[in-house]
């Protein structure tokens, strides 16, 4: 006898396969659920009884090839600024990638008119990234590297958003120069000021 | 007789204002060409005769409310924390209007998927907005008050980039106190090293 479960599996694994694989083909814009259906080899309404838009499994998709969250944790080497280069290059690789990046780019567009996808992604793959960098400035900060008085989520975004900025709104290529000169200004803004005595941020 | 130019324009005009008008009120996706014909008061096939896509035409809508580029110029008051706050404000503020708001997020999605029409965006909206920031940011390194060796378009950026960063990737909502913290980081980024002798930089 089939085991119902396991062919439910097959089927939501063959879906969120053919979702990733056409996104990276034809674009979001271009991606509709009947091709995911047949690609996938199941009816239409098997993906409308799992998921409630093209969006929400796109996002389902992307997760499926995100691994798990505790290897999202930047190396400590001791060295902040080369930890965060690896990161920062990391993203640029990626936003680099067409099959990565179309994905990116097709929740990107989503969650403009999607707050509750937003909601989602942000829970499900952008916070706990933009965490796993706050983490390594924790670190930092803790060893004396940057100052106390830092808002952690402020400063990441002073990190990844001089690079999704360049990105989404296409003002220029996104390249490892680019990424290295953003980080050397954030580090710079992040940095405890010399002039404080014991490593102290000095009061202003 | 009746004028065709000035019938034209007059078509131009109807067409650009009923764009922006429903763009606002029903969001991009939901947007069509016919919608915008009906308001407008014109035959669909004037708009195609005009404009190659939905996009298009929305681009010039949001021109169309973009005031001389002579405006753009950020105020030199001599005190660029001050001039630069000013200018972070008014990009806050015109990201929480719901329908500038709603046409620069038309405009963002339309761009993932459309190089040319990014191409004419950054040339057009964007360009120009970035460079009359850089503008000011050279005058206060002309004045001594910012690094002398930073490279404009990406100081502007990592001002710019941590806000649109968290309007579009919906991370968290984009405040005036959020702008402010980003300035502090960015200026302090930018400024001359406080330990250098003679306003010089530092070499590291």
């Amino acid at each position: 006898m089939p085991d119902p479960t396991r062919r439910s599996e097959r089927s939501r694994h063959a879906i969120l396969t053919a979702a990733h694989e056409l996104v990276g083909e034809v674009g979001y814009r271009k991606l509709t659920i009947e091709a995911i259906a047949a690609r996938a080899g199941v009816g239409k309404q098997t993906i409308y009884r799992w998921w409630p838009s093209k969006g929400a499994v796109v996002l389902d998709a992307m997760l499926a090839t995100v691994s798990d969250p505790a290897d999202l944790a930047l190396p400590d080497t001791g060295d902040v600024d080369a930890d965060l280069r690896g990161v920062v290059h990391a993203i640029v690789a990626e936003l680099a990638d067409p099959t990565l990046s179309g994905t990116s780019r097709a929740l990107m567009i989503e969650i403009q008119e999607d707050p509750g996808l937003a909601e989602s992604m942000v829970e499900r793959i952008l916070g706990p990234n933009l965490a796993a960098i706050a983490d390594r400035l924790r670190a930092a900060q803790d060893a004396g590297q940057l100052r106390r008085d830092l808002d952690l989520s402020v400063a990441v975004e002073m990190i990844v958003g001089p690079l999704y900025h360049r990105w989404l709104l296409r003002t220029a290529p996104l390249t490892p120069a680019y990424a290295d000169t953003v980080t050397d200004l954030a580090l710079r803004a992040l940095a405890p000021d010399r002039l404080a005595p014991h490593g102290e941020d000095r009061l202003e």
